[in-house]
């Protein structure tokens, strides 16, 4: 059995960060609903990312994307951070919203584009150094629409050098983290599709280049647990970009298409020891709320990451073993599927009280009053969306 | 062997029509790339749908989309299609591009919403009325993000009192098409997700009720030339919305991903009767040209079809029922290969010749200047795009 | 809340069909593992499903398959089914097994196929008779691998023409329900590949002509529940195939992929009056337990469909109903999240207790020594398999 | 334009080789048809095999599947195969089909399983000494069907043991194929499931262990070309399993599906420099015939093979790196399409003729009355197949 204060402690360890953006507005191509309430800069958008950690206690860092969240001085805004009790994050440059990307950033047959791009990305740890953020991650819009546009390889090999001219340039304590997706918004070809492609390139580079994992990013199919298992048996996860998904990136909260998932992939970071801050794996959410509110969509999110951590380390892995060993099928299903049907609530709830938070996150932001006085405070001015 | 003289009479009468949002610019959720030369109004859509009529011969008509062609005075946009050499053809309403739209149009749980996308569907038989347009086309992004988020049964209720309300209001010769898709931009259910939903609801609604194939919409590994064969055998095949897709909706020119498929449906097109105009079967693109010109892709897409369409006309049908009845597995496919392996090329270049028209359409309008001169001409105002 | 008087009731009436097949070696194209203790002929596997009935006290019939299920007297068949404490269900002709079937059977181009496929069809009816069983189970393995190979127009007449006769053979209180599947064995066009395909025949034939929905033969992000929704609405739900998926037709145990999947389903029912037996929603598993032990599986099998009932049952549907109406999408998927949620195995517990079985169904029939006293008395004779 | 000489030469030296079990019978699980004239041993499909490159000229070699082409003498057999005028190929190891298999071979929980699979493919390798094959080909069937049935990262761990001992067992002159495969026979996880994990291992290994690539076996939506070119950018794509599916692993004739991705894949071989022999890159067929006539099919297969390889010749290399660098999407696209639309069959015949053998080789395999002499001779025995 999995010892109660064993698990305690991890999931009082447990840092989940959530991403600037989410707390804009976002929607599809076909259209962005606006919401209410939504922050107008960088500094709001920290302060409900410090909003949701208040509630969950386990979110205590947020995620920057630049140019959306460019502000004079960063160094003020991680002061801001710090003041509200959390810290700046992911550093996540944004090399594909800009006219001159239509054929590509890094991967663009016009040099002129491809040191544009490479400009801003080392612009980005530039800023990594303002903030203290440990991490760069990167993920590239690029790719072909129709066969024969460009040519793959020479892509690969301009890639690679953008890569290596980044890599180089980080600092002895920053990591890059890779990620891959297998389309969208390019429908040919995209240059990093898949986790095997990011591997690849980040062995090239060195140790401090990791794969990252965004939950929505693949084929349909794909067994997600089986990479991160292989990844972080090779030390090559470097974290996740938790959504979730029915279709294709469709950026829904996370767990709330395939909770099973969820706790599978939990699972293979609990057993593999992916939970343990030496082996570097971050934990980072990546979702649009287009038609939900977004702050309490965030908090259902961290706690849903959360229950299936929680789930996961009341896996009997002693019996697991035993049973994986002797061959019994059956056996070695039903450990791991006891402690999925395990209600884990009343047990986050005693976390969260000795924590010295509301043992109901929702209820408590709910009654709290919060977002009324959002509303009200939130009137001019832009809302921030993407793209903004 | 197929008669030379019929497939070239079945050639000279297609009739493919474009829709004139794929001359504005378009994008994904990401960016919207602008391009030059792009129409500002309906006036210049309609002028750019007959610019690709004059050099393909083939695409005689421009759909509008609802209210993003808004004008003052339909009949007068009418005359100018006239004037141009084309026609109006089918209405495309738009309900989902309002704040209003966040949790559905005509589905809405709402009632007051509801009433409004209803008024806008009726206002769009209006402006059939006005333009002469045959054909309403019916697209509905209704839908839920997360399950429990509505009932799928009252969903399904509230969508068949407004298409009865809209299918009473029709004209004689009016017809309803309605289109079904998989997902996006709802992420959970959609209320019209597949073939099944639309033609359930068009058996309920009367004979002018016919199912839309957007070629795109599909779950992977649909076959949709079994749902094309299918409908047209039981009269319910209302037309096409040609694209192509490698992955979801992407929304890529007809032919470029699969042209064997495409080959595949006009198949079924042609050996059902589907290619007489007593059977109603419209020929409608449905694209975006998110980084590519306009109006060479789509001339370049309505070559696609056309010749897919030859292709088609070309298999022995003598020799394919033969080879069939016999179980014969290997010639059945050869008849069709034979078809789908010639170069027919040089038969349209026949045909164009006959035509008037420039026997290397591309190459014509790249020779024109044409370009250029919307360049030049097209330089204020606000370039149309989806939402405007 | 839901009342928990209401809810145990509910789940006491269930009634889970087990398929003769799952308790026969099975597997994939590349090796059938043999077991220990196998049935060798239809008494045995009624022998098993009493088995799991004893354990369960849920699975009260057995579904045959014929001819795998051949035998000599159907009513001495059916009264050592009562003696055993159950009933025969469902019965399954197989029209696939033969090498006269290689095109096909009722949609076979040769007439002589088509003719002999159907008198199969036709003595499964006489079966029934015999049995008592209330279900005819049509799945068709009939398409064609190769474009061109067959017509789908004559495939789809074909088809037509033997359904018909069936249905008209039918007594009064007999049902037809007819099973869609995407792919497999056929690899191009399937005769019976989607739910449309299938609702469209059984309109056309009568009201006791139903869908059989498996949960493992739909494109991939297809929505079952959805489609369980809007056959249930309309009253052409006859019933599940129930097994579970990653990837294919995998043939899992139910609910072993995507639990929550599961749930949703059961939710739809339960929201929709299916559990209603006037509704006449059957509930059968069609599995093939490669690699695990069969009876154990199948009594987990079981347990998973009815842990998934269970907490359908729980969903609160006026708080439900109440957020939905206001628009309130975090709060309904809360609702329904907060079901899925709950562990719902000491309800199950109190049940059994209250039926007089075992509150661990796995653990009792573990202690039983059942199996050891199986595999020392099923030694001679040959293990029923696929085929056999 | 491509230089017709060279496109010559090219197509002459193409080699494609067959592999013995496609002459055999094969089936779905749902069943095995049997075919007449099939070969009962493994001279016998060496025999049809040659009867295949008699009629095509570029099938010289056909692989072997051991213990399924077992004989006495492997010495003999390959001076049979030279009499034949064709050699023997690669070596196939089959580690799936013994009921010790049942939880996996390499990968087995069991050591002594582990142990007789390694013995296996040990084995192969003296056989490969024997007939002088210079590649091993690895698939592993390898995988769980139910979470936590065994530890993935174990798994991954025994895999690696096993490959190592064949590797470092390898000639000078011998190559180790490493094949991935998404699902099936596993439906859980698979243990190595995409071409990341095979590339993995072989850069773990060294440069004589490469990706082979089985053209369906992947998830849905994959862009397959990609991975080639990536692969034969890396110097570790070691060839293909050449087959074509709709859906999952269907095994279909290569080239009957998707004629366009075929041409595809065939591009990126051409434009990277795959053709050269000294690349190393196998060109293997491995399908399954399971309701047409495997001789012909074959042919068909091989060439299917040769026209896409063909067409991909005739790109204009020059014209489409203009375009590519000039950032010209319609215009780079239009030089690809432009090759696959050209019929290349004219191009072929010249090229047999040349070769001094029928230029229509499915015409002149039936006119050549060789399969009524096969049903007469091969009457006695057991057919292969599958499993035999």
């Amino acid at each position: 059995m999995a010892d109660r204060t064993a698990v305690l402690a991890a999931l009082r360890a447990q840092h989940i960060e959530t991403p600037s953006w989410a707390y804009g507005n976002s929607g599809t191509r076909f259209k962005v609903f606006t919401q209410e309430g939504v922050p107008r800069n960088a500094y709001e958008k920290v302060d409900d990312a410090a909003t949701v950690h208040r509630f969950t206690g386990v979110a205590p860092s947020v995620a920057l994307h630049i140019p959306w969240d460019t502000v004079q001085d960063y160094a003020d805004l991680a002061a801001h951070a710090t003041g509200q009790g959390i810290s700046l994050g992911a550093i996540n440059p944004n090399v594909f919203q800009e006219d001159d990307y239509r054929l590509g950033s890094v991967c663009n047959p016009d040099p002129a584009v491809r040191q544009k791009a490479l400009a801003h990305l080392l612009e980005c740890v530039d800023i990594m150094d303002a903030t203290g953020s440990a991490d760069l991650s990167l993920w590239f819009a690029d790719g072909t629409n129709y066969p024969g546009q460009d040519s793959i390889r020479a892509r690969q090999e301009r890639l690679s050098e953008a890569l290596r001219a980044v890599y180089d340039r980080l600092g002895g304590n920053q990591r890059m983290l890779l990620e891959y997706k297998l389309f969208e918004p390019s429908f040919y070809t995209t240059d990093v599709p898949d986790w095997g492609t990011s591997y690849a390139h980040c062995v090239d580079l060195g140790s401090r280049a990791q794969v990252l994992v965004d939950t929505g990013h693949h084929a349909p199919g794909t067994n997600i647990e089986f990479i991160v298992a292989f990844l972080l048996h090779r030390a090559r996860l470097g974290g996740f970009h938790f959504n979730s998904r029915f279709y294709a990136d469709d950026d829904l909260m996370v767990g709330a298409a395939d909770p099973f998932q969820l706790f599978r992939i939990m699972s293979e970071i609990v057993l593999g020891g992916g939970l343990e801050p030496a082996n570097g794996v971050a934990f980072m959410l990546d979702q649009c709320h287009n038609i939900e509110p977004k702050i309490p969509a965030l908090i259902r999110s961290v706690l849903n990451v959360q229950e299936a951590t929680a789930k996961a380390l009341l896996i009997d892995a002693d019996a697991l073993h035993r049973a994986q060993s002797e061959g019994d099928v059956l056996g070695a299903n039903a450990v791991v599927m006891d402690a999925f049907n395990t209600d884990v609530r009343p047990l986050l709830a005693e976390l969260r009280e000795d924590m010295g938070i509301d043992p109901d996150p929702i209820a408590a932001y709910n009654r709290s009053g919060h977002f009324d006085k959002l509303r009200a405070e939130r009137t001019g001015g832009a809302a921030a969306g993407w793209g903004a």
